[in-house]
């Protein structure tokens, strides 16, 4: 879809192992000889990292508001970052896109998918990740390894209980689904090398062959 | 429309008087006994102040990005503040709604009108200002009181030059034609009193008394 560079987003809930993956992925494409950035949302330059503040410090927050600082954040970091990574022919390695705003407000808090879809064509219109995976785990191994990163009560994520995860979970799966011409589910609760495996594979026949 | 309480909203370029009239409309709605509420956008509670700053902030901000963050701050207002007004049944005297979105980053600016109407719908939904207040005045008019306010250049409104101002100027003509059912245009270059009696008379036909 995306003439020039590519674009592969990591998804899934916290502690199924997306930034590790991400890289992962970035060393691999760099070690041959690709060109290849990563990035994270919410993120980009200074005004993805003051909206990102504002959501830390924002107690219940309107959901429908927290959309649409999602969606600003998101419009900044693509205008700035990843479409003009895009044009230079970089391979863009990016943990979290849009999909997370479909389970997270959509899904989770239930601002309507509808309005969430119309947010995405504003922000960055019919512009869409040549690939996505889906970092899948049970609720109990993500939970394990939260507990083992040590990650702390200053973000929210983190704070949800297991109806929550299994929600995000489920959701997830139903966005793989619906997007499936760009969805690999992959199962991430073995180790990481095994994990990264399956990653490659996914990627390798149908994106990095094909570039 | 609002079957409790009212909005009733400011609009018009900088300079003509906005503020100067709702608090003048404040004050006559007090004297007459009647429940009122003055706000201003951006404007609420703590989100939009953190928004407000982001804006004066950035330097070459996105168009789309603005917009997004201006609706953000406009659902916070609107959720925390001039929604359980109007529920109380205060007459709500708002010192720009999303109209102003129409005519900064629609006709100013370029953003889609399409895509500020969905924005405005997600954000506040079928919701509108019972009745709208046009101040309108000559680029000279606004300038000389801009001067004589003092205004500094922290503000990019009123850093902009005289064909901007014109712009602005037609674009809320154009708005008030379009939604002349909500508006009156009224003109901006007489003496404060001699406007005000212009703004009570348009209000007090179609707003006050049916009340």
């Amino acid at each position: 879809m995306n003439s020039i560079g590519k674009l592969i987003t990591f998804e899934g809930g916290d502690g199924v192992g997306k930034s590790t993956q991400a890289k992962l992925l970035v060393q691999k494409l760099s070690d041959l000889g690709k060109k290849v950035k990563f990035t994270r949302e919410p993120g980009g330059e200074k005004i993805g990292e003051e909206i990102r503040q504002i959501l830390k410090n924002s107690q219940n927050i309107d959901p429908v508001c927290e959309t649409l600082l999602l969606f600003a954040g998101r419009r900044d970091h693509f205008i700035k970052l990843i479409s003009p990574w895009i044009n230079q022919g970089y391979f863009v390695i990016c943990d979290r896109f849009y999909d997370s705003s479909l389970v997270y407000q959509g899904i989770l808090k239930e601002v309507p998918i509808n309005d969430i879809m119309k947010l995405k064509q504003i922000a960055v219109g019919d512009f869409e990740p040549d690939f996505t995976i889906l970092l899948d785990a049970s609720i109990d191994v993500s939970m394990q390894r939260m507990f083992a990163r040590k990650i702390t009560n200053d973000d929210e994520y983190d704070k949800m209980d297991r109806q929550k995860h299994e929600l995000i979970r489920k959701g997830y799966q139903k966005i793989a689904e619906i997007f499936s011409f760009r969805y690999a589910v992959i199962n991430a609760e073995k180790s990481e090398k095994t994990v990264f495996a399956k990653v490659w594979k996914a990627l390798e026949n149908t994106i990095i062959d094909g570039d």
